[in-house]
């Protein structure tokens, strides 16, 4: 299983190897972490990630294996928008020249940079930020200006303390009006002291969510006074400023933007399957060791992953953790082929693919939040417990929700895929769910496919019913668009519909990919039958959640819904005895997970107990305050002032 | 609306005075709240704990008030068991002598206790603990142990390090083996300097979810050496044990513990609806100054709250904070009810108020910390920020979903609720849904009934498309548990199905609230309509969110459900000029509230900014941790040793 689950024999072998490297380092240890001061912290990140390139430098190590040893540290900071945004950027925006002259610093981290777009009152929407650059021909120089408060740049990670440089996102002006939406690679800390450069207002945006967490990178705030820098700053690849000050468009093609995006968004998508299955890993080992309450026959206590609610609400997590994975791997597949095509000046896919990245993206992100919370509080009380490693690892992931303003990309995704459902082109070549003879036919047909009340063990016919699904929801909502006075109302009044259809979609996909695994040729014994009931308990769990929508496309009959929740139970009973072997092949180290509850010796209530004493509350038996404010009340000794 | 929201023109003004009262005293400042240390933070909440005390005495407010005064305060800590669950225990369990000895001490904080009963090992089920009381008849004396490490005292708050007492739950023992579970009054810290008593070892059990949050709490761990205490600390108002060491039982009725128990989740509720009404009202006044984005024909950005996609996530959260409310009105006034009867030996209605208020607690927690979050994640970006009030709100009260095992309980509830159903008797009489031709035939009748497709706008046909579903959910259940080949086993392999039966039902009763609410006479011009139109909008979205129950009961067509979602964008439409006063309704302060994101005011971006720079990490520009591991970095100047 670990090898279906890493994707090769070579996989295991590299992520196992980095993840004995850090876990064996001191310097990477993370039981204090949720302890630290914010300045400890932040520290204690700078010194990881200079420990973590030493070593990256000393072993000689591949990209492929530094990425690892980054991912198996485990603390967000600086160096991940440095490698994940900033290299990237310069390479899709930046000219030739550029490239040469900037990526080598980059490379060798002379410089350090973030991705700078977002403003105080200004997300994802480019064309509203207000930062200008305004072009002075006199010196051949942009002067860039923050000129209200809510134009600061705000939240860029790595921005407030640590970079030297960015990729910053701003409107040229010429005084008197916005011209263009441009980037631009800007300096913002000397190179000598690392203080900021004349003009420039740096800091930190404050504490975030959870106890450690995303704390221990810098986001920023920005407040650039009429900044001047040279005109050749200003990132040209895709369009240009002459000397003149006249804005021109190279001939390198828009879409080749896209592919940063492209890229970005299969990471996000990568990061959120990883967390899942952390999540998943935890809560499935401590199920078993956890044990409460007997039969009513007395006895001795029942381990709680027994009890059929924590199986109903903890085996489709597992499951889930698996679709992911798998639809992951494609995912990375097909950026790959996009890219390829891209070099090959072929821009057939590109829409395609960066569509599906954001609904893969909303759905992902709604669907694991939630999960890992779930997994939380399968732990019950002792989840709560920082100690348990689920509370960091909620509070790091929750903003991956966030990140990319999802909700507006998923919108707009749903628009490109239903004008062209609309049109009747073909979208999606990945699920071919529509009959030649139009959308009706084949739903039609489904429907008279529809009489075998025990058809749904088939993974052909459930895969039947979630395009039916997905097929009825995208054609309600091209025919109430049609009815609205304009499309553009339509598309704003449907929107949330149009979401649910994407969502439909976006499982639809996760399914299809699931079943297209299963049906290849997977090594090992039993491997095979266990990702098949995954794969039973992953749909069929969704085809019980959203069954309204499957019964309203008269495919699915109620009896039938029935049938298939009795099926999942069943399901539930084959995989216990399995679960925890279908989580160690995730091959976590104690130190990966973080978690008491999830070690793997199972030995969870002396290491809680040991975790406990380290709190700085127990530093004394007495606390600090009680002479001052406990002790009076104690001994009826408050200083009262009468009125 | 204020009114209504509070229950009465008195509750306002009371509400109103010790709001005010809190939120004008510095003492009771919490802004930086999550940047304090552990340590600071707990002599923080010493502090807060007396001062509060302090102007209760000085002001000799009322119960009422002084309760206020402390929601207010909004910060946990000791007081809360001492009051929420120490005092009842002593009240329920002990003696009217062992009532006369502590409570007048407790009343005036001369001793602060808490409620010990979870385990490390073990939680809500009280058969499994295993702390043992040993009598020793030759001194008159329990000898209370800890014979293992899970069996230490782990989680109760104000145990590490305030109180003085706990009301202990534990097995007595004859030394050889388990007798019965006992209750005990019991002393842990020396009343001259607060050290342990001999033979206690006691500490907090560490950092749990989130900045500030919970952490102001003290959760202990306590371990116990042979510890003697007198006979007579035994709290024995339902039974006791004699000089000579014999059990007996008292005649007052077990039922009589119930009671405390219907008290403790009544207050759960409460604090529930609180805690949803608070990130609404951040999420709903955010939603209203936030742009993003204009329409496609350029113009000045949107505020957020006009996306269809944004109105159809939170204003079911909005409407759900009224019928939490309303529902937890009536909540109250039942437990009154219950506690009457009680008093007058009438204990016919206490089993189903303690399984609705299991219920209520159960279904209320999964709604409600989903419901925090996703108030969160409609804030966009900056709901991540600590200054934004929402990670705080969401860390402090998800724990409230595990407090008491609720899946343990709500289980033990649908068995008492479905047994009863089986055997035909009338088990909730305040929803009245079943015809006394017996179950079938009122589905049938609703079945015919079923024909208008636009009946859904009519309160009394949606509260019968509810009672279809809970009722069908139930009846289901019942004949799949008569199948099993055992009773106990039919309950615990259906025990999934039950649970979803029991939420149907809980939003079933809330539902039936929610329209006897606003059949009521309500004053103020327009409340009324309002309030038609927030509860169409709960129920109906409820309905799309389990469209497939109400679907398989045949009682709903999926054009009517169709109609529903419909009908849906239009009351959003509708609710939309008003959304600002309904959260205004809920009369919090900007202190209560502590949320930069839901000023009163509006003004939003000037106090994100001066919050950011509070961050201790902006007391430097440069940061701490530079010369030693950034300098080293950018100048290439990291000793590698080569390998
Ligand atoms: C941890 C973290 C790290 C970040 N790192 C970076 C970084 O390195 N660099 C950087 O530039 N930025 C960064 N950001 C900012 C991030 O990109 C933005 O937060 C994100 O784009 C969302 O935008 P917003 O915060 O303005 O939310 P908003 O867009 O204000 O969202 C508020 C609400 O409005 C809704 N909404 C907004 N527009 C629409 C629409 N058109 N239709 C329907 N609904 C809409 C949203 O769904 C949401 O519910 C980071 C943010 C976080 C939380
Ligand atoms: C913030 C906080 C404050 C607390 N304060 C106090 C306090 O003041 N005093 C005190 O005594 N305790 C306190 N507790 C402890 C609390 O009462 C327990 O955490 C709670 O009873 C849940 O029990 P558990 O933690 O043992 O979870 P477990 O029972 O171990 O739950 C683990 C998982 O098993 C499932 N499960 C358990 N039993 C069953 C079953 N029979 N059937 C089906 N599923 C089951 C649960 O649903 C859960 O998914 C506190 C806890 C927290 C988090
Ligand atoms: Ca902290």
């Amino acid at each position: 299983m670990k090898v279906a689950w890493a994707g090769s024999q070579h996989a295991v072998e590299v992520a196992d190897r980095m993840a004995r490297l850090v876990a064996s380092d001191p310097v990477f240890r993370k039981d204090t972490r949720t302890m630290l001061s914010r300045k400890e912290l932040f520290k204690d990140t700078l010194k990881k990630a200079a420990h973590a390139w030493k070593r990256i430098v000393e072993l000689r190590l591949t990209e492929e294996e530094a990425n690892l040893l980054r991912l198996y540290v485990d603390q967000p900071g600086y160096v991940d928008l440095h490698w994940g945004m900033f290299v990237p950027a310069i390479k899709g925006q930046g000219t030739e020249e550029q490239q040469k002259k900037w990526l080598p610093m980059a490379y060798k981290f002379q410089i350090i940079g973030c991705y700078a777009q977002t403003e105080l009152g200004h997300g994802s929407n480019v064309q509203g930020l207000e930062t200008t650059a305004t072009f002075d021909p006199s010196t051949d120089e942009f002067v860039m200006h923050s000129p209200t408060l809510a134009s600061c740049k705000w939240w860029p990670g790595g921005l407030g303390k640590a970079s030297t440089s960015l990729r910053l996102s701003c409107s040229s002006h010429n005084g008197r009006k916005r011209l263009w939406h441009t980037w631009f690679h800007c300096a913002v800390a000397k190179l000598d002291d690392h203080s900021p450069l004349p003009g420039v207002t740096l800091g930190d945006i404050g504490g975030k969510f959870g106890s450690g967490a995303y704390n221990s990178m810098d986001n920023g705030v920005l407040r650039f006074d009429h900044v001047r820098i040279p005109r050749d700053q200003m990132l040209m690849r895709l369009s240009q400023v002459t000397r003149e000050g006249k804005y021109v468009h190279s001939d390198v093609p828009k879409q080749l933007l896209y592919g940063t995006m492209v890229y970005v968004r299969q990471t996000i998508v990568a990061d959120a399957s990883k967390a899942l299955s952390r999540a998943v890993c935890i809560a499935v080992r401590y199920s078993a060791i956890r044990k409460q309450f007997g039969s009513q026959a007395g006895g001795p206590e029942t381990q709680v992953i027994n009890y059929k609610t924590q199986q109903r609400r903890l085996f489709p997590l597992l499951a889930s953790a698996y679709a992911y994975r798998f639809v992951g791997q494609w995912l990375k597949w097909l950026y790959t082929d996009v890219t390829q095509k891209l070099e090959a000046k072929d821009y057939s896919t590109l829409p395609e693919a960066s569509c599906l990245y954001c609904w893969a993206q909303v759905c992902d992100n709604i669907c694991h939040t939630d999960a890992i919370e779930e997994c939380r509080k399968l732990c019950g009380g002792h989840g709560y417990l920082n100690s348990s490693g689920l509370p960091e690892l909620f509070a790091v992931y929750v903003p991956a929700c966030t990140y990319e303003g999802a909700m507006r990309f998923a919108v707009a995704g749903c628009k490109v895929f239903d004008e062209d459902r609309l049109s009747g082109g073909h979208w999606e070549p990945t699920c071919r769910h529509r009959s030649s003879h139009g959308q009706h036919t084949a739903l039609d047909a489904m429907q008279k496919r529809c009489k075998y009340s025990r058809r749904l063990v088939n993974p052909a016919a459930v895969k039947e019913v979630f395009e039916a699904r997905a097929l009825r929801m995208a054609v309600n909502c091209a025919q109430n668009i049609s009815k609205a006075p304009s499309q553009e109302e339509g598309f704003s009044e449907l929107s949330p519909d149009l979401l649910e259809a994407a969502v439909a979609h976006v499982q639809l996909i996760i399914v299809t990919k699931f079943i297209e695994k299963i049906e290849e040729d997977i090594p090992g014994p039993g491997v095979k039958e266990q990702l098949q009931k995954l794969c039973s308990i992953y749909a069929l769990h969704l085809l019980h959640k959203h069954l309204g929508d499957s019964l309203s496309t008269g495919c699915v009959t109620a009896r039938q819904g029935a049938l298939a929740n009795e099926q999942l139970g069943k399901l539930y009973a084959q995989v216990r005895p399995n679960a925890v072997a279908l989580v160690d092949a995730f091959d976590y180290t104690d130190h990966y997970l973080g978690s008491v509850l999830g070690r793997y010796d199972g030995d969870v209530y002396p290491a809680l107990y040991e975790e406990a004493w380290k709190d700085p509350l127990n530093e004394t038996v007495v606390p600090d305050g009680y002479q001052e404010h406990l002790r009076p009340l104690l001994k009826q000794q408050l200083k009262l002032s009468r009125l």
